[in-house]
């Protein structure tokens, strides 16, 4: 069960004129689940795309980046659930691009006008036939009011499916927002995310899009994890059709400020759905990183906090062991940290208490208040360094039982 | 249940002429066990010591930096499990130095000859009045032949105590070299490990010293994991009493190879047992990786490896769920790695299967031959870069409900 999130409903998912999809069941790995999805989008759409830094990045990866590069007009997106197409060498590579073909064939574009996305199990071969016949299907099934079938025919070890909508005025004009978004473990997205995919109806020039995906990426998704493993397949795409008549090309153009804090919002919410659906999690931990030299920096220790085994189970615990905090940031390695400058608070539900400075244990600390904050299902960690003024945030989920459960039971 | 490991009988741990040792039950954290140890150097002793690089490193790792640098010699170590006097501030600092006075008065020789080394809870206080009360029992019992207890003195969530002895013939004489290590969680240490203490009875001038210890911590305690988390404790010493009648001050010393390597396998045999008796482990896996361009690269895909939560769950299963390394060795971020020139081996029992090539899975690869060697306790993966001569073993466990459990139980 995933931590105060719900998936909203299919009427609350509004439809973003120019997108259509459509789902299927092909029998990728399982029988009779929906596991393939085609997003088509009308001609006139811009598509931009943040993948992966993982260097076993996936075949379909590396057409995607291929297919960007050649600079066409991007006009569907096909995604696959169950087999990931990753460590598929040359035989993944034709895979992904005769999925592409056959879709292109079948909606009479070119084949370098589809982008191909795969997630599931690394290592093994896509089964091409199935994934091919499926997609008549998808095709028959395209409607603009199917994001919430989409967003559940992308699930792999996901226990619901991710999605979000913003409507804002922009330049006097109403403009749609909706996003889908999958994923549970391998959750640490470096450059990109799992798999997230989100279209608008304003008009935003390539650049400015390209810019906005980058900046949306860095405040959502670049921030979550779950086990610290960067996947082989993480991609977020974002697509503008242009057809609620409002066009940007520059930050400075009326409106353009509403329709990027939409942007970020529904990614923020898509990414922060993935780790409240982290595998196994029973807890949403926000930590907040503040008063370092840089980002990079603030980053470093929120994931060195995030990533900590002991952190996690101590959290799944509701045990306020909070040394293992510490000793996080301690090996984050900063350069010439001064730990005696390190405040730590906790914090619930408005509530706050600072709990070390001056390199150890605030004498205002009680185990009782600590103890009953760790209780609650959404617990902030901040942690201020004292040495400078950036901040980030970074999003994570406790280690449970529940966990180990899934990773030892996945595939088998 | 450690991974086939057992504690050597007291009778195989050869006393080292010039070291004495004596335990206490000083009811720390918990009563009625042994939680206090002291090990006494007989004068002409030399000694050597790396600690953590964690930035929040303990009271006891400030003070045993400090009294290494004033360069007196060193005639006692005090340890004590329970509490780890880290994130204590200026209290543990006190608490750490009033331990070596009392300790040094009790043995006539001054603070600065004693070094102390604590181990358990981060963030509480250690309570000095127990402490210091156990310290006549422990000096009481000093013997040499006591190396057992002291092994049993200083665990935390060990199962079992860690110690092992050599006995090999230097320049014509008989010299020993004895030691015991603790810990099974947070660890991944850097520079040093969680807490060692090896001793010879051979004599080695300080500068050899030194870099026989820097050597040995690389060969052993730097080349293991268990969840990641960077101690706030970890210190490594040896001790060189000089009472074998052998001494050695060079690299090209008679002998000088056969102690060095003699050291380099008590270290490494500690460090193993560490890995062994990983919280939870059920897996012994050890990580080569080879085909570098330098160790440092070497390391860090089989760091990726090895705190992969995802790898590490697959082990527990003993699921061949492979993909998972390739993953990771993708996200440990290697510069311009060529992954159509990376292999992947199983192995086990002498027994080696290729498990990946060319950017996927090897043609010849059989999942029955993967899924027979991950039902093995002692499993070893090997992977090849195909990028230079470079190579290392990264020695971790897997990760068991059991984990969960005891991070979630410890301390509560």
């Amino acid at each position: 069960m995933p931590v105060n999130y719900r998936t909203p409903a299919a009427a609350e998912l509004l439809p973003v004129a120019g997108v259509r999809l459509g789902v299927a069941a092909a029998g990728i790995r399982k029988p009779d689940r929906r596991d393939l999805a085609v997003l088509a989008f009308d001609s006139g759409t811009r598509v931009a795309g943040v993948f992966t830094a993982n260097r076993f990045c996936a075949a379909p990866v590396q057409v995607c980046r291929r297919h960007l590069e050649l600079g066409c007009d991007i006009r569907a997106l096909v995604i696959n659930t169950g087999v990931a197409n990753a460590g598929t060498g040359e035989a993944g590579w034709q895979v992904a691009t005769a999925t592409c073909a056959a879709l292109g064939n079948l909606l009479a574009i070119a084949d370098r006008q589809v982008l191909p996305f795969s997630t599931g199990v690394i290592l093994e071969p896509l089964p091409l036939d199935r994934l091919l016949a499926g997609l008549p299907a998808c095709i028959a099934d395209l409607r603009a009011d199917n994001w919430h079938a989409a967003a559940h025919a992308i699930m792999t070890t996901d226990t619901v499916a991710k999605a979000a909508s913003r409507r804002v005025e922009v330049a006097g004009r109403a403009v749609t927002v909706t996003g889908i978004s999958k994923g549970a473990g391998m959750i640490r997205p470096n450059m990109a995310t799992m798999l997230a995919f989100v279209a608008t109806d304003a008009g935003i020039a390539s650049p400015l899009l390209r810019e906005l995906l980058r900046e949306a990426a860095d405040e959502s998704f670049n921030g979550i994890t779950v086990d610290g493993d960067t996947s082989t397949n993480d991609s977020f795409i974002l697509a503008a059709t242009g057809q609620a008549g409002v066009d940007v090309s520059a930050p400075t153009d009326p409106g353009y400020q509403v329709l990027r804090q939409a942007v970020i919002a529904v990614a923020s919410e898509l990414a922060q759905a993935i780790v409240r659906d982290g595998e196994g999690a029973s807890k949403f931990i926000r930590i907040t990183v503040e008063g370092g030299r840089d980002r990079a920096e603030c980053r470093s220790v929120g994931y060195a906090i995030g990533h900590s085994p002991l952190v996690k189970t101590a959290f799944f615990a509701a045990d306020p062991n909070l040394g293992r905090i510490l000793a996080a940031i301690g090996y984050a390695a900063l350069d010439e940290l001064d730990v005696g400058r390190v405040r730590v608070w906790l914090g619930s539900a408005g509530r706050e208490i600072l709990v070390a400075e001056n390199g150890g244990r605030a004498d205002c600390y009680r185990e009782e208040d600590g103890a009953g904050i760790m209780q609650e299902a959404e617990i902030t960690v901040r942690v201020a360094l004292g040495r400078g003024d950036a901040r980030t945030t970074v999003y994570t989920c406790d280690l449970s039982y529940e966990y180990v459960r899934i990773n030892a039971d996945y595939r088998s």
